[in-house]
């Protein structure tokens, strides 16, 4: 169950010089994107966070601080604290400084890989805002007449509340696909659309094998030159304008190293109750909502799913009757819990 | 050349009763858009803007006005005047809150089509801050699992300053492509990609005589659920949050009807000076584009552009030494002469 496996990896963390309240924000972030289906950013990352915690990539202890700020912006600096935190708290701050100015950018510097951005824009649902996340990442990506990575897949999140409906959550790499489809192509040993991937040489293929992260192959930007040039909005804002690293000087946060990533992350709310009186607001999305679903069908296709609706349908499935974890989850959370020691436990929750 | 051009436009503005500030502005607009090279958007559209005058969809003589703001936002009631009008006072709003807020985000109701996103975003480079621009449209793309057209091609357009280099220029479609190549492919009796649109049974089809805008076919969202999710952001940023019609309530501009229109438009500005000191933001900008120029090139790729290149290197050609009208332009700027009783002005420029 989720609540179970959220004590695991607080557990886990304590272990691992992570603080208490830090250990349970982090821990919320991971199971509640496992909750939702996305289980290549939820728990399955929690081993190699902690393994750069080791590696002294990230420090436990650490304090995120505001840079600068003003009545619409701030700018903080990560420290390198966990970035589940760091990335919280921007989202957090984003959200305080819409409440008085409306609309609020918080921009993070000097952080590292933050699971996944759907969970950040989803913090302003609770204030009934509308959030939007972004982050930088090392570059796997390759652009239009390149044949090399030049960006990172620079996902773009938001999440935007309705009244009776679901909220709207949206979270994607700016790529056609995240680099996982084609490990997982790769395992089946099948093929690929040429729309994922160029090789060595930058010409599309169809082998998977033609990618190995992060010395050959890239991945192909969305519809080419758009996902390009959203990629690129995307590294503006969380690194050109906060300070973070951009492109090239980003490190791998999977690559076994002791290199400071220097990631960068773009959060924004709006505050809907600001701007137009929320009921109002809320009729409107569920109208929006309603009209899309219910829009006539395409031959063979059962249902028109919003943004984020399989994902609620995903988390309410989890929280009443439990979920049960990918293979490649269950390795890595019984490799971490062998390297805390934590075997007990964990053989219990999930064996 | 762009200034006679400019000239010509502006006088069948004033002789279809628009006031002559307005015109030169609508003018700058399309003519701008034009140098880029993007001449489905610039003053091949005068002719039908005017029609949409004569049939009473929009006044000439009618100001937008602030229907409502906060510190960082504002919302602006365009009460059907030239939308190219409303949207340049959109941005400027924008712009002038976000130099006290650090960032600003300006709606707009009650507009119709404002021509390219691309150029509202572009005003922000004056100040040397950041833009974006979106608008919705009518009804013309699909989602997954439906058949007809759900949302519009809905843009997002955005705009960052640069120091030596040329400021990054975006603006992009959230359809795989624009509905203009289709009809292209069409007069060429050529088939297009499965991937830009689906028949009248939801089928993705080659065969660009399946679309009939706005009756048959629709196009493609821009890989799949990710077009989808930005252009459902577009829609309520827009229109969700300003009060303009959303989907089906948004009317084409292009069927002959004295219906209101009523699309949305959403744009931001963010004040780069407020938040880096502007020579390291521009230092940081120039080094990211000179090293994404400097990519390693794929076999038999000549060039690696960044967004906006080609355009700003098509406006300096156009300026230096003019610019070939394609013929679609040039019969519609024809027939307007005529309309409008310029024969003689238009002769004289073009032939």
């Amino acid at each position: 169950m989720p609540a179970e496996l959220k004590a695991f990896c607080v557990k886990a963390m304590l272990r691992s010089g992570v603080t208490q309240p830090d250990a349970h924000i982090i821990a919320e972030v991971l199971v509640t994107t496992d909750t939702w289906g996305v289980f290549t950013h939820g728990t399955k990352q929690l081993r190699l966070l902690l393994q750069n915690l080791r590696s002294g990539r990230l420090q436990a202890t650490s304090r995120p601080q505001v840079a600068a700020e003003g009545p619409a912006w701030a700018i903080l600096d990560g420290q390198y604290a966990m970035p589940m935190v760091t990335s919280c708290m921007a989202m957090e701050l984003a959200i305080q400084k819409a409440k008085s100015a409306g609309m609020a950018y918080v921009g993070v510097k000097h952080s590292s890989h933050f699971g996944a951005a759907g969970y950040y824009a989803s913090l302003a649902l609770k204030q009934d805002m509308i959030g939007l996340s972004m982050t930088n990442t090392d570059p796997c990506m390759t652009v239009p007449g390149a044949k090399g990575a030049v960006l990172g897949t620079n996902p773009i999140a938001y999440a935007v509340p309705a009244g009776e409906e679901r909220p709207i959550l949206l979270d994607i790499a700016t790529s056609t696909v995240a680099a996982s489809k084609v490990f997982a192509a790769k395992a089946l040993g099948k093929q690929i659309p040429a729309d994922w991937l160029v090789d060595a040489e930058g010409r599309p293929t169809t082998d998977p094998n033609d990618y190995e992260y992060p010395d050959q192959g890239a991945l192909l930007p969305m519809t080419g030159h758009k996902g390009y040039g959203l990629a690129l909005l995307v590294e503006i804002l969380a690194a050109g304008l906060t300070g973070a690293m951009m492109i090239n000087g980003v490190k791998s946060w999977i690559v076994d190293s002791a290199d400071l990533v220097n990631q960068g992350h773009a959060f924004m709310a709006i505050d809907v109750r600001s701007i137009m009186p929320l009921p109002e607001f809320k009729n409107r999305i569920d109208w929006l909502i309603r009209q899309i679903r219910g829009s006539p069908r395409a031959t063979g296709a059962n249902r028109i799913f919003l943004p984020g609706e399989a994902e609620w349908e995903k988390r309410d499935q989890a929280l009443a009757q439990g979920m049960r974890l990918p293979e490649d989850v269950f390795v890595s959370l019984a490799e971490l819990a062998h390297q805390v020691d934590l075997k007990t436990d964990f053989e219990a929750l999930f064996v």
